[in-house]
C-alpha cells in the first residue's frame, strides 16, 4: 500500500470537491472532504474494477449511498480514469449537460452503479447487488473455475442509517448472510440540523450486531486501519460487515469542519482559500501529480486483472458450453417468450391466479427471472414451485422471501436488476405500493425493467376495508414518468400482460391484478393480442359507428360488458390495459378504437383523475372516496359501483346524445 | 388480580373472535386467539380508561398496531362496555355498516384510538401519542396537581417490527426517552408466508436495547408475568419498554395453532368446533358470564377513577385559571387567527420563507401548534425561534427534530393529532413526500388536520437534480381523497394558505412551497383573500370577456404574468391555489373565473394529469418527464418551461380561436 500516493489521492478529492462546489455555488462538501481517505483507499487500493471496461460483469460494485456527496465519486472516477468523467465535467459540476450532476445518476456515466440521493436507498440497492452476486455465483461457478466473485462496497452516512429502508434491508442482509457486502459508515455525527445528538443517539453498532452483521470500528484517517478492517470484513464470509469510521465532516476546511455548515453548502471563497493553504495546495482544481501517476500504474494492474478474468472466463466457457450459453442468455437482455398459458372463454379465475400461471411459464423459459413478495407469496400468487427459495443454504434459489419490508424489497430488486444478468420482479398488495413508492421512482428514473406485481387492485378486495382497498393507486402509477401500468381484464389478457412486462427493457412495469375471480370473456377480434399492445382494443365492437364507447380497465371490463348487455343501443366496449400506452398511439390508431364525436364513458374502480382526457366529468364512472369493509359485491353496492348504475349512466348518455 | 376472571375474558376473546371470523368467512384469527391473555390483562387489569367517557383526555391509550387482529380489539371493547361496540356488531363483523370493520377504523367507534392495518404505522402513531402526553403534561401539570399522566400501550406483531417505519419511530422514541410508552410484542414467529425463519432472524431484543429501550421478556400466558413485566415497564421512567411475549399464533385451535394457516383465514367449522371442545365451551358467540360480571364491577372502578380525575381537574382549574383557559383553547379545535404577516407588492422571497413568517405568527397565537421537520429545519424554513426544542430535557418544547425519518415523522404527527389537545405540522422536501405517503393516506382516512409543509416544490429546486425535483407529486396529492393541496403563488398567498390549513378541521393539508424567490405581485381584486378560499381567483382580469384564460399555480403564476405581458390579446391570469377546492365550487363560481367557451391554458411545473378537465391536451403547459441537474433557470430552459415558450403557446392559441 502506497500511503503517500493514497494521501495525494485524498488531497485531490478534497481539492476538486471544494473547487467544483464553490464554482457551481451549490453542492455538499461535507462528505467528500470528510471521507476523502476512504475514497482514496477504495479506488486506490480495494476496488477490483477496470475503467477501460466499466461494464466488466465481475467488477466490484461501489455504491455511494450518501449520494449528496457526489463530488466524492466524481473526483475518484476522474482520477481512476473513467473516460466519461472529465475534468471539464467536474468544472461544470451541477450544470446542464455535465456528467457531474447534482446527485450521481445511473446511466449518465459508467462507474455510477446506481442513482443515489434519496437517503437509505443506496444501501438497500447494494443489498440487491450482493444478492445478485451470490445468485450468479451459484449458477455459474464450478468447483474449478470461479468467474463470479466480487464484493459490494457501500458508503453510508448518518442519514442513510436513520431511514427505515436501510433498517429493513440491513435486517434482511443479515438474515441472508451476505458475507461479501461491506458497508463503510462515515460517522461524522453531523446532519443538516446539526449534531446527531438532536435526534439520533441509538447505538448503531449494537443494532447491526442484532441484525447478524459483523461490526468493526476504526478511524477514517488511518489507511492501515482501513486496510486491516477491509481484510477483516472479507475474512468474515457468513456475515455482512459494517465498518464504523469515526470521521470529521468537511475535514480540511479549517473553520467549518465538524459543523453542519460544511454539510450542504459551498464553503465560500475565503474558507476554500484557508483550506487550500492548510492543505498546502494552490490554484484551482488542483490534481496531485502523484495521484495521477499512481492511477496510471493502477490502470495497468486493473487491466491485467480484468484480462486474467477474461482468460479464465474463456477457459470456463470452453469447459462449460451449456453454462456459457446460459450466461449469454442471462446477459442478452432479450427474454425468451416461453409458452404462455392458454385459457378458454368462460374460465373463471382471478387475474392474480392467471398471473401466477404466466409467471411460472415465463420463469421456466427465463431462468434469470428472480423475485418474491413482501410476505404475500400466496395472496399475491407469485410462488414458482420449481424455482427454489433463495437463502444462505440455497444461493441458486430464485424465490426471495423479502419479509414484511415492501420498500426494501423494491430497492433490493433495483439492485438485482442493476447488477446485470438477472431480471427481477417483486410483489405486494397494490395499496401497499405506497410503502415502496420511492424505490419505484428510482426504478423509473434509472429505466430498470422491474416488474411490480400488485394484486388486490381495487375495492373488490372486500372485507379488509379502506386501508387495504386501492383508490388512488392506479392514477398514482400513471402520473409517474417512465412507469408502464398494465391492468389486464381477464386471464388471457393477464398472460399477455406478463409477456409485455418481460419484453419491456427500459423501465418498470406495474401488473395490476385482481383478487376476485373474473370470467374469461370472448374477444370478437382474433387479432386482439396484437392490438392489446397498443394499450386498448375493442372487446365488443358494437357497430362500425357505435352510439357510445365504453372504456374500462381490468375487472371493470366485465362490469362494462354486463352493463352494455343491459341497455338498448350500439355500445362499443373497449378494454384499455394501458392508458398511457394508448395515449402514445397515433391519432389514427386512437380514433380507430374511440371514434371522435361519439359519447364516451370511462369506467374504473378508482379515482377519476386522468380520464378527463377521454370524456366529460359526467362520463366518468369512478370511485372518488375511500372504500368500505364488507364482502366485495356489498362494497360495490354501497359505493354505487355496480353494473346497474353503469347501465343507467349509459342510458342517460344515449338519451342526451 | 382476579386470574380466574382474566382467564374467562381471554376465553371470551377467543370465542367471539373465532365465531365472528367464521361467520364473516373472512378475517384473522391468529392474533386474537394467540394474544387473548394480553387483551384480558390490558382491559381487565392494566388500562385506565372509562367506556362511559371514551374521550376522557387522560385515559390510557391502547394501539393495536397489528390491526389485522381487529377482533381482539372488538371483543375487548364489547366486554369492557363501549356502547358502540355491540354483540350485533361483532356478529356482523366485516359487513357493511358494522362497527366491527375489517381493520380498526378511527372514528367508527370510540375506543379505537387509531386506524391500523398498514403494518408498522400503529407503533409509530403510538410514539406520537406518547410524545403528546409528555408535551401536555409539561404544559399543564403543576407541582401539586397532576392532570396529564397516562400510558400509551401498544401491541405489535412480527410484521410491525419488520417494517422500516417502526424502526424509525422506535429509534426516535428511545432518543426521546418516552418512559410511558409500553409496547408488547406478540412474538409468535409466524407470518403469512410461514415461519419468521424465512426472513426475520435478527435479535429484536438487542436491536431495541440499541435504540435505548428497556427490553423485558416473558410468556403471553402467565398473568403474573404480564403484571410483573408491566410494573417493571412503568418503573423505568426514562426509557420506553418493549415486552417480548413468547406466544402461539391461533392458540386454542388444536390443529392450526402455531401454523401460518391460523393467521389470516377463518379456521373452518370443524376446527372451530374442535377449539370450542378443547376450550370447554359450546354454542356460538359464547360470552363467559364471569367475564361480564367482572367488567360490570370494573366499570364502577373505572368510573370512580375517572371521576376522581375530574375532581382533581376541577381543583386544578380553580387554582390555575390561566392554565384552564389554555386547556380549553387547546381542546376547542378552533385555531386563533393570529396576526398574519403582511407583504408588499414587489417584495421578493421564497414562499417557504413567507411560510415561516406565517408559521411563527400562527404558532404564537396557537401555543398548541407543534411540529418539526425530517432534518430540514432550515431548508424547509419551519423553525419557530420562541417555541423551544422538544426533548427529554424540555418536554415543553414545541419544535421536534424528527431526524431523517420522513415516514415515522408523519405517523408520529398523526399520533400527536389523534391524542387530542395539539395541532401538528411536519415538513420535508416535496419529493420525499413519497417516503411518508402511507402515513398521509392514514391522515386522510382518519380526517386528521395535519399540516404537511412540503418545500422545494418543483424543478425550480435546480442543482440537486431529478432525484430532488418533484414532477408527479402535486398530482399525487390531488388524487388522494380528503387531502387539501394548497400551492400559494407568492408570499401574500402563502400567509393565507397557512391560515386556511390551520382552519381546516377535517383532514390533512399540503402546503406546497417554493425554494426560489418569487416577487409579490399586485392583485387587481381587493377581495382576493376571500376568493382565494374558493380555490382560485383572478390575479389579472384581462377583460370582462377575455380572449384567453391562463390558469397557473404557485410559482407558475409569476411565469404566467410574465408570459401574458409578452403577448397581444386580452389574457386573464388565474391563480389556482387549490384545484380540488375550485372544482368543488358551483358552476356559477367556476364560470365567474373561467368563463365557458373561451380558450384555456393551464400552466404548472408538474405532470399534466388532471388539467385535462380544464383544457385540451394542447392547452396544458406542463412537465411530463423527470428533471435535470442545473441552476433553476437553466433547468427550465432545458425542459422548455419558460415564459417565452408559454407566450408562444398563448399566441398560438389566440390565433386558433
Amino acid at each position: 500500500m502506497d500511503i503517500n500516493a493514497l494521501e495525494k489521492i485524498a488531497l485531490t478529492v478534497r481539492s476538486l470537491s471544494m473547487d467544483a462546489i464553490q464554482k457551481a455555488n451549490s453542492g455538499h462538501p461535507g462528505l467528500p472532504l470528510g471521507a476523502a481517505e476512504l475514497g482514496a483507499f477504495l479506488y486506490g487500493e480495494a476496488l477490483r474494477q477496470d475503467p477501460a471496461d466499466p461494464a466488466w460483469p465481475d467488477r466490484d460494485r461501489f455504491v455511494l449511498s450518501a449520494g449528496h456527496g457526489s463530488m466524492f465519486l466524481y473526483a475518484l472516477l476522474y482520477l481512476a480514469g473513467y473516460q466519461d468523467m472529465t475534468l471539464e465535467d467536474i468544472k461544470t459540476f451541477r450544470q446542464i449537460g455535465s456528467h457531474a450532476a447534482g446527485h450521481p445518476e445511473y446511466g449518465l456515466v459508467p462507474g455510477i452503479e446506481t442513482t443515489s440521493g434519496p437517503l437509505g436507498q443506496g444501501i438497500a440497492t447494494a443489498v440487491g447487488m450482493a444478492v445478485a452476486e451470490t445468485m450468479l455465483a451459484a449458477r455459474f461457478n464450478t468447483p474449478t473455475r470461479i468467474i463470479v466473485d466480487h464484493y459490494t462496497y457501500v458508503l453510508v452516512g448518518d442519514g442513510c442509517l436513520q431511514e427505515g429502508v436501510s433498517a429493513e434491508a440491513s435486517s434482511l442482509a443479515g438474515h441472508l448472510q451476505l458475507g461479501k457486502l461491506i458497508v463503510f459508515y462515515d460517522s461524522n455525527r453531523i446532519t443538516i440540523d446539526g449534531s446527531t445528538d438532536l435526534a439520533f443517539t441509538e447505538t448503531v453498532a449494537q443494532r447491526y450486531q442484532a441484525y447478524g452483521w459483523q461490526v468493526l470500528t476504526g478511524s477514517m484517517y488511518d489507511f492501515e486501519d482501513l486496510a486491516r478492517l477491509t481484510e477483516a470484513a472479507k475474512a468474515e464470509t457468513a456475515k455482512p460487515s459494517l465498518i464504523i469510521l469515526t470521521s470529521v465532516i468537511g475535514k480540511g476546511a479549517p473553520h467549518k469542519q465538524n459543523t453542519a455548515d460544511a454539510h450542504g453548502a459551498p464553503l465560500g471563497g475565503e474558507e476554500v482559500a484557508a483550506a487550500k493553504a492548510a492543505l498546502g495546495i494552490s490554484g484551482d482544481f488542483y490534481v496531485a501529480p502523484e495521484a495521477e501517476a499512481y492511477f496510471a500504474t493502477k490502470r495497468t494492474t486493473w487491466q491485467t486483472n480484468r484480462r486474467a478474468w477474461q482468460e479464465e472466463f474463456q477457459r470456463w466457457s470452453k469447459e462449460n458450453p451449456d453454462k456459457r450459453a446460459e450466461w449469454d442468455r442471462f446477459y442478452a437482455g432479450e427474454p425468451a417468450q416461453g409458452t404462455l398459458p392458454r385459457f378458454a372463454a368462460g374460465d373463471s379465475l382471478a387475474t392474480r391466479t392467471a398471473g401466477n400461471k404466466a409467471l411460472v411459464a415465463l420463469a421456466a423459459a427465463n431462468p434469470n427471472l428472480v423475485g418474491g413478495s413482501a410476505d404475500l407469496k400466496g395472496p399475491n400468487a407469485v410462488g414458482i414451485p420449481d424455482a427454489g427459495v433463495y437463502g444462505p443454504a440455497n444461493r441458486g434459489g430464485r424465490y426471495i422471501h423479502f419479509g414484511i419490508r415492501e420498500f426494501a424489497m423494491a430497492a433490493i430488486s433495483n439492485g438485482i436488476s442493476l447488477h446485470g444478468g438477472l431480471r427481477a420482479f417483486c410483489a405486494t398488495f397494490m395499496v401497499f405500493s405506497d410503502y415502496l413508492r420511492p424505490a419505484l421512482r428510482l426504478s423509473a428514473l434509472m429505466k430498470q425493467p422491474l416488474i411490480y406485481v400488485l394484486t388486490h387492485d381495487s375495492i373488490f378486495v372486500g372485507e379488509d376495508g379502506p386501508t387495504h382497498q386501492p383508490i388512488e393507486h392506479l392514477a398514482s402509477f400513471r402520473i409517474m414518468p417512465g412507469v408502464l401500468t398494465l391492468r389486464p381484464a381477464d386471464a388471457e389478457e393477464t398472460a399477455e400482460a406478463w409477456a409485455m412486462a418481460l419484453e419491456r427493457q427500459d423501465g418498470p412495469t406495474i401488473l395490476a391484478l385482481s383478487r376476485q375471480n373474473l370470467k374469461v370473456f370472448t374477444k370478437e377480434d382474433p387479432d386482439w393480442r396484437k392490438k392489446l399492445r397498443t394499450g386498448a382494443y375493442m372487446v365488443k365492437k358494437g357497430a362500425d359507428v357505435p352510439e357510445l364507447v365504453l372504456i374500462a380497465t381490468g375487472s371493470e371490463v366485465t362490469l362494462a360488458l354486463e352493463a352494455a348487455a343491459m341497455v338498448q343501443g350500439k355500445v362499443r366496449v373497449v378494454s384499455m390495459i394501458s392508458r398511457e400506452r394508448f395515449e402514445a398511439q397515433s391519432k389514427t390508431v386512437q380514433e380507430g378504437v374511440v371514434p371522435p364525436g361519439i359519447p364516451v364513458i370511462c369506467c374504473e374502480a378508482g379515482v377519476r383523475t386522468g380520464w378527463e382526457r377521454w370524456t366529460s366529468p359526467e362520463g366518468i364512472f369512478s370511485i372518488d372516496r375511500f372504500g368500505e369493509s364488507g364482502p366485495a359485491p356489498k362494497v360495490a353496492e354501497a359505493l354505487g359501483f355496480t353494473a346497474q348504475a353503469l347501465a343507467a349512466l349509459i342510458t342517460a348518455k344515449l338519451r342526451c346524445a
